[in-house]
């Protein structure tokens, strides 16, 4: 694809997703994990006007210098920038301008879109696309944080429902000990912390076909799983009662009936549906209740092309870390993903949220083990 | 003024005050005493069709039943509340939804005042009327917060002001020894807290004829007021220490010189006009820095006569107490005052944000002493 | 009684308090109100080689100059000082060296008060005896939450106990309406915030001539008093709900039975003794609950003369504020009181821990409102 | 060695770690990772009784029930425990009760001993053995972090010196490609952390054969190494400007010259020892200036026959993760390690704390990023 058609397409799905808001659902921040959804639409522009328009088209003008206070996420090297706790509190800009800013982004890249793009500014625009990717992701969980935790329960869309496949049977496929080749390869788009391809060794191991479903999980909570700390991380252990944890996010006991919150409202549980919004903790206390365990994100790696994946962010048992050989790139791009490389789980696969094609088999996203707000949930291995 | 006309301008003057908002500053709640504008506008709507059209209009519909847990502030007796620090993360209702929500109420109002009026419930309107002139001065405090502390600053109005008097000269009124009557009497409206009417001795005592100004208050600055112990209270300096202040809530150096955040932006400091936005530590600083005391609650109404105030509310020397005899009225009413009669100091006045009318020289408003983004101000005494 | 003859019994009595004690005992700081023992001993110390010795003793020799940084309290005029939360993590000095700066520091007080006093010395040096009391009160209500919060539940002294009187029944003394003078007169010690004497006038009133018993607040407490908000101030009730108050300090449920620890370890409950360590959030529900209040500190004090008081601090309903005329001393001295008059209430009389002759009829004792480590009780007016 | 000799000698070496303590130094705890040495004294017999005593001696009689309820460390298993920040709450049970609780244990296990014991029992009280090592080195390190934080700075021991070499020169050791076992093997004691042995790839790498100095530390320091948010994860790069870090642990500025507090109290740094008491941020930020990396645990493992170590725990580039294959004991010794495996980063090695032959190659220390108050030091790899 043309990159001026990648970058039309990507924009407008931002601006897509969130057809279905009222302009006070663009501005509030519950907690401070979720941004507020007009935070996002600034930030992914912000990040265009900032690295690719300011060094690389002639005499571009910055729509507003008090912006970058505003909607600079957390490149240290880019200036001041409003501590991350403090986007729910900011009235303005207001939503109308937001829009504006893109407008008038969108447009300066397209006069420099016409022009000749270096590879090296071609990967630099590639990048944002994905960067903005992921925030089209992080908006849909957001923006059902925001209204799964309103008392009134608002849904997103009457009618909308993600593609979800019953899960009725499940079965264990053998992987071979051996070395395996592990990172990106080829000449499409990668981040850096899936590079470089490198070899590991495995020992035999097995891994399941399916996702656990609502209803595996829900015999989990039936048998006492969050009251017994035999199966927990010690820090899950006090997450769960400092917490007083009883269910996956969303969850709510109604009359005696499990529902829970999804983006057209409060429904029933699906039982053949995959379970989400677990977090690590909770991932591998199920695990551990079932005398299995989660695999290694090397294992998930090399068993990928035998799995079907894509409808959740599966936790794995490996902690974010660099490659070996491992290089961040130069300037403030390299802070995109090295200086996160401490204290978080390795999330694989990707989610009924993940922008299509945004994904791949290496790809390493990864969050803090409480965290639960994304499609998360479990694949098991022994 | 007949009680329909009074609820017509009261309910109207509340929309007046957030005409010139954007829909995003409904919303936010940059602190945790500041509330979001849509939620007053609620929650005196709810005021009067919880207390007052529930129990006394035949077969009044309730607009929306999960409202209650929305725009119920305090009142315990009112089943469950959305706790207070999480009102600025509910993007529903929104702003619209809220305007419905007034107009039906005041229309089921016109219905009710339309009917006979026993003496209780015309007090108990007219209660809800001064409930609402007061969060209608909160409303212009909260949204000054709101854009005052937005890194953009914007005005709420270009060309707003207040009338405020230049101050040029000063002098002590000397008033004498003896027994004063302080509290409420007569026919008119005042809150519980003002009754009932009861004898103080008074020893003498003198007492400023203006309030303290910004030169003044500067002064105190530029000598070291805020880097000396001596002259504040122990929480009041760690409270100095802890939050870093060297001067009043709103005001900036900018280039070396001061400005203030004012509702038509940011703006050189007038010298003459008097202080605002200090907390009770800051009054009593200064007062001590001048050799001098902030004057009680009684003296300042036994002279009050003899003063002009309404500019700024002035903090006392004195705790928010019950008066001798007070009784605090039955039902969820009786939550109005009584129950803060602890930890707060007690101002007396008015500001620039009141409501015209709304005060009176018996009228007892009362704050926790670190706060200060109300219209406070300093008045000496010796 | 002799200046030296009085210095020696106060400062043996610290001494004979801390005698049951383990070296352990005087190290720990369970919580930050309670100062570990040996710092009370050292902080008394030093009170005097600050303020007495070092300006008054020629060629005093300053035992320790690091102690200063240890045993400071409060004085900001006197250095940098250990902040207040780190006093339990300091194991040095030791326990024996404390004592050997308490003999050192009273054999220069004996050089000292062999030579001619001269009567600014004197009220210094009473002043600093008269500190040292309140911390005799403190040393053993301090050490009653150490012992008395570690789950051992060891004994102060097997055989303790105070002398209480049974109180078996009640009567409320009338007070007429009228012109009443209040502070310290006379030639006797007295602190600066009993001064200046003035007049105040009272309307008619009636205070009981007993205090509240242990039985008399189980009523309360089983009428669910700990679980209906209305009788209480709204930071008192969310004090009950954060910390799960429901019964005063001290007091353990035990097989269905109340017991309370006491300096000789765990008893049941006395029913006809006063009630001791509750909060003011709990003297006022109380009183609440009884359709009664507690009296202003004006009000005790002007019954005081036909009360029979001494056996608990009882709490007011009066802030603690400067009276009429207040003028706090110059210097570090000046620190003493006035510095806290913001956010406390003021308690009269004195407890079975003050000691003998240290309380008067215009001692005003003062605490924040939760605490109630303190013998606190409570007596009824209306 | 016979068991019961090591367990004469393990138990000794506590004994004798405490020596030099006044009763005051085994009370307290300043920060929430230290234990009071008492503790440390009283849990590790406590795990012999509990463990050992209880379920294998007839007629074991516990010494003291209510012991339990403040020894127990973290065994969820085995009842309630006191909440570890209140550990230096306690002065009961006293420092001689302790030393009892000792002997009464000691001699009921040389009874115990005296037995035939089962090759169970045998590993049982191995695993107690190893148990008491690790306190010993937390002993040496916390008494360090009691003295250590006194303002008078006592030495633990005047004359206390660790042998440690001077390192003057350092290279590079090349390791080749290929595949390498990890893990423990043989027939001598080890944790279940360190089982099963597995084979592992690695990349070609090379490994420093020393310690970085304090000396190249400086450099760093000097070169502005804790102002640069380039080298510094984004957690600790938080974590620098929360606590407003600028050296490492212990090290004081003093008339222009680093110090830093050993257990002979405060001495000029020595330019040649290995660097101590650093963050797992520190180590990774050094080597990020350095333009090198933390080797990784295996990388470490692999390289360890050709290394000298146990100076210094090394932080690795590994978080602390299960094997594959690992399986957790039953019953409560399998709290050990397992539910720790979440949110820690290995070290590898041993320090100058470490009791002689407690560590070997395969050993997994482990503790959170910010930690330091352990001997820690880097190694760097390229």
């Amino acid at each position: 694809m043309e990159l001026k058609q990648a970058f039309d397409i990507v924009r407008q799905r931002s601006v897509s997703i969130c057809a279905p808001l009222q302009t006070e659902d663009y501005v509030v921040q519950p907690v401070v994990d979720v941004s507020p959804p007009k935070w996002h639409l600034g930030h992914t522009t912000w990040f265009f006007e900032t690295f690719v328009l300011q060094p690389n088209l002639k005499d571009y003008k910055v729509f507003n210098p008090e912006y970058n206070f505003v909607f600079n996420s957390y490149y240290e090297s880019v200036g001041a920038r409003v501590i991350r706790t403090d986007r729910g509190n900011l009235s303005r800009p207001g939503v109308a301008d937001v829009y504006k800013y893109r407008t008038y982004v969108d447009e300066q890249m397209t006069l420099l879109l016409a022009q000749d793009i270096s590879p090296e500014l071609h990967a630099l625009i590639t990048l944002g696309l994905n960067h903005e990717e992921q925030h089209q992701e992080l908006l849909i969980t957001d923006i059902k944080y925001i209204l799964g935790h309103n008392p009134l329960f608002p849904a997103y869309q009457e009618d909308y429902s993600f593609k979800e496949r019953s899960i009725t049977s499940s079965d264990f496929i053998r992987m071979l000990a051996g070395i395996y080749e592990i990172g990106h390869t080829g000449n499409g788009f990668c981040f850096d912390n899936e590079l470089n391809r490198h070899k590991v060794y495995l020992e035999e191991y097995s891994i399941s076909n399916v996702l656990v479903t609502n209803k595996e999980y829900l015999e989990f909570m039936q048998a006492g799983g969050y009251t017994d700390f035999r199966h927990w991380h010690a820090e899950g252990w006090d997450w769960v009662k400092t917490n007083q944890v009883r269910s996956p996010l969303y969850w709510h006991e109604v009359d005696g009936q499990w529902m829970n919150y999804t983006l057209k409202g409060l429904q029933l549980i699906a039982p053949n549906q995959p379970l989400a919004h677990i977090s690590y903790y909770e991932a591998a206390a199920y695990a551990s209740w079932k005398g299995l365990r989660l695999p290694t994100e090397n294992e998930w790696e090399a068993a990928a092309p035998q799995l079907a994946w894509g409808e959740r962010w599966e936790w794995t048992e490996s902690a974010y870390l660099p490659y070996p050989g491992f290089v961040k790139a130069p300037g403030a791009i390299g802070e995109y993903n090295g200086k996160f490389m401490v204290s978080q789980m390795v999330l694989r696969g990707g989610s009924v949220a993940t922008p299509p094609g945004h994904s791949r088999i290496t790809y390493r996203n990864f969050f803090h083990p409480p965290l639960r707000w994304q499609y998360t949930g479990i694949r098991l291995a022994k």
